[in-house]
């Protein structure tokens, strides 16, 4: 029965968190309790495939991990809710990536400790390369240069759209602009594209490449938001007492994601992409509170 | 066929340790990828007896492990160093302890963030009675607040010295002071009983519990220690490029508790436990680098 839902595939990746609560952030040697520990899957495309599956979607993650127990519990995560992990690829001698996130109770702010781990990169063959032709959009985060470039060459031979979580700018994210349709990238990857603080300054550069759309999110500050017709936009973020931001960029692209699957304007496609990200913070860990449809729809009626 | 090596039970924290190099200490809400990721058990008693089996002593360990990876982990990784886990006990709905060890890759100093995980308290039956009676020592850390107190009225009952670390002293560990012979704490712990940098004022507050030897150690500060002749000496920290200083108070007590099975003099005992500590900073983890004894040995001919 072929599946009619829209079809995401993401090549990334997909790491096992664990997260704790801390009153402050310690001084240098000092030994800090955990005032309580949450353990779940993460990573910038496998989490917005979690969002894209409880939207409604279809996701595919193309990615590697470890033979030990946190590849286990990342493909488990990702089972549970209904993301395909048939072309996840187990590297036998290989280390999964993993993080560790510190999180202050009262501010939500937060110390990222993280490690790629150590693994072969993703192979990307025939099944692949077809289960990316049939897709509706691909999704990327650029940190596995070869087979990124390779998916989303696969992708524009195809004419599936390409969306890339541009969180740092590496030596082969360059070679890979060029072949993204929707640029979403973090504050820090735009300031390797211009001077200071100049979001707009900053779009410009980074249309340059051949996006129709590009966004750059600040977190709590919003993000701005650059379209194909020239138009520039900032949309703020929503105002919500956040328990905890793992996650939140990852999140914010799978309602991204969403908005373009389903043709909407950029305009709504930011505001509900907003609305996820702020859904999201109601609890720890980047994935625990990643709404449902019908939750972001009563929450931008409220909003 | 009876065991002819001096026998140590311990009873108290067996931890999974994640340890990761970083460059530098990150500002708050900021992402840092670690250089490399060391695994291995660690806590205070569980390495304090890895470094005695190490040296050449037979130790069990009795505490508790969660069911799940981390509680594996932490018995295959004392198995390995015959540490006798038989008396080891899993909650089979608990979670282990573990910590996340941030090491700044040019200075070792670290950043701890640890659980002590969710399980039910350690369980003192008869088998385990039976065990610490026919030790030769008892080590304790106190975390365990009634099993402590359990094992060491069993020790004190039929003639087993006992010996506890004290890290942090909270409020079980009053109740359990009395029944120490020998204490070996932390400047943290050891502050906890005088105003201020003053230790041999804080040797005569922790001496009034009856312990006929107290030490508090200070790191790279050395440690002092007070007899039960009422002589006080410091023993200064052996100089040495430190990779890592995970774990060296735990190794210290196990170099301390070598030397009391051996009937040495204290300052004998004190600089071999010192001896033990500067070793174990060569690699990375809190058991890499515990020495075997020639290794001691030739460290303080040359120091």
């Amino acid at each position: 029965m072929p599946n009619s839902l829209p079809h995401v595939v993401g090549l990334g990746q997909c790491s096992w968190d664990i997260l704790g609560h801390i009153e402050q952030f310690p001084a240098v040697d000092a030994k800090t309790e955990l005032l309580d520990v949450v353990e779940q899957g993460g990573g910038p495309v496998a989490t917005a495939l979690v969002a894209l599956a409880r939207l409604g979607c279809h996701a595919t993650m193309l990615g590697t991990i470890g033979n030990d127990p946190y590849g286990e519990s990342i493909t488990q995560g990702l089972e549970a809710e209904s993301v395909d992990c048939k072309l996840l690829q187990k590297d036998p001698r290989g280390k999964s990536q993993c993080a560790f996130i510190a999180v202050e109770a009262d501010t939500g702010r937060r110390n990222i400790f993280w490690t790629r781990g150590e693994k072969r990169p993703f192979v990307l063959g025939a099944e692949e390369k077809a289960t990316i032709s049939h897709a509706d959009f691909l999704h990327l985060d650029g940190l596995d240069e070869a087979a990124s470039y390779q998916a989303a060459t696969c992708a524009r031979e195809r004419g599936v759209p390409t969306m890339l979580d541009g969180g740092t700018c590496r030596d082969g994210t360059m070679r890979l602009l060029p072949l993204i349709d929707h640029l979403v990238v973090s504050e820090k990857f735009a300031r390797q594209f211009c001077d200071g603080d100049n979001p707009e300054a900053a779009l410009e550069q980074l249309s340059s490449f051949g996006a129709s759309s590009v966004t750059v999110t600040c977190g709590a500050d919003g993000s701005w938001t650059k379209g194909g017709n020239g138009t520039t936009f900032f949309q703020p973020a929503f105002s919500v007492k956040a328990i905890d931001t793992t996650g939140c960029g990852d999140v914010f692209h799978g309602g991204y994601l969403f908005g373009l699957l389903h043709n909407w304007s950029l305009k709504k496609t930011v505001r509900f992409s907003a609305a996820c990200a702020a859904l999201k913070t109601r609890a720890m860990g980047g994935r625990t509170a990643i709404p449902v449809i019908g939750e972001v729809e009563d929450f931008l009626k409220r909003n």
